[in-house]
């Protein structure tokens, strides 16, 4: 997991999305043209919530979110998204 | 039905979608092309809802949703849907 | 009035349609291609009703709503529609 | 003025529209194709309201609303206009 | 200023817009083709304002109002605008 | 700054622009016709406020606002816009 | 940092934004048609903030803000960015 130095405002949570899978259910690989966007990630960074927004997911969290939810954010070479916690929609 | 270890965060509710019904009311099989998309589902998951929007579905419950709730999840080659309470019409 | 074994989430109510008139207001009897879609009902199920959402229409109760109210809903074989009381304009 | 037995949902008001002026203000006859379609009706059925939105018109009163306001309605052979009473604009 | 018996509901105010100026700033007269839809006009009746919305502005007093506020009745052979005191940008 | 006899109702401002700069920061005069659309102006009078929409800027202040904020207004032949508090960016 | 005279209003936050860079990850230097528009800055201005939106952010501070966030400014020659503390993602 990347390490950053970085304070989320609000409600927002830093996730470092992780490799989509090259191996299909049923064991065929897949060529990387045929990718899907990966949808899992791993928490690195939380903000401190709102009144009314609540942070709940921890750092270090594999969590799942929709496909074009957050924003896409580079830092130090790595890829990042940020979002609201409201985006992500389970731990796993 | 289907086991998954997930957690969904706010009033989300992960739904197994059931197959759709090949033979139609008056008893004729239908074929593949014209099945309906399913509207009926199991419940597998669900959040701990949030001050403003509890959960009252259980996990075992058949729900009905209207044709295009949620998001389609794929887990462990399993497809699912993720929607909030709001998005479930009825337990049946 | 058809039998259902179901329960609506939050304020929903389902509802059986009524048939359309066939004859007019003058007693001329109309051909199925000119009736207009039906927009009155019977409340076969009710919603328990949200803090903010109050459920006061009963079961076999009349109903009117618009004409694109609601979701289609087919159970055991008959038609009906799901949807908000708000949805319902009158009690006939 | 039309009897109608309905009970108007939430602060919904039943109204039955006025036959369009035949005159113009400087006494002109004006044919039937130019007529405006009418603004002004009778309250023929109130609703109880609610918390926030109060019922403030009273059965027989004379209130003008804007052009496209409401849903139609036939009810025994007549045309009734079904609006919230925040549709309407005044008493006259 | 044209009398009317009209009571608007809510926080509605009926206004009598005054004719656009036939001169401009420098003394042109200006063509009737030239001539700026009118933003002036006077209270002539006031609804009694809800908890939300109250009503400030009085019967009488000279207004001004954005170019596409309100909506236009025709009472007694005179034109109107009704529109919601928000509407309203300034006493004059 | 032009004298103006008008309230603006709720929480809004009447703003005099001021006129666009006609040389840049280098010291260089610019044509009128590559001039920017003014954004500051001196604010000649306020509304009286609401209890959600507090007014915090005093006539005389040097304000900044958004290129398309606020309504034209012409008053005794001086340009004026009319706009609410939250449409100001800040005090300079 | 830049030295400006200026309150922001509500919950407004002043930004100079800083040069994008100027070499890859990898350490290649890009040419400046290829310069991604910088969505990082220093904060210069805050405002009050209000009851629902506290401003949290420090003069000083090195923000990240999303591509398209705020209102451009330019102040003695300088450009600057005005946004609500809602549209900066997080303090670096």
């Amino acid at each position: 997991m990347a390490k950053v130095n970085i304070k989320p405002l609000a409600d927002r949570v830093l996730i470092e999305p992780m490799a989509a899978e090259t191996k299909t259910a049923s064991g065929l690989y897949i060529p990387d043209t045929a990718k899907e966007k990966p949808q899992k990630g791993k928490v690195v960074a939380v903000g401190p919530g709102t009144k009314d927004d609540l942070v709940t997911v921890k750092i270090g969290d594999t969590v799942l979110y929709g496909k074009y939810a957050g924003t896409e954010l580079k830092l130090e070479g790595t890829d990042f998204l940020m979002m609201r916690e409201s985006d992500i929609l389970a731990i796993i």
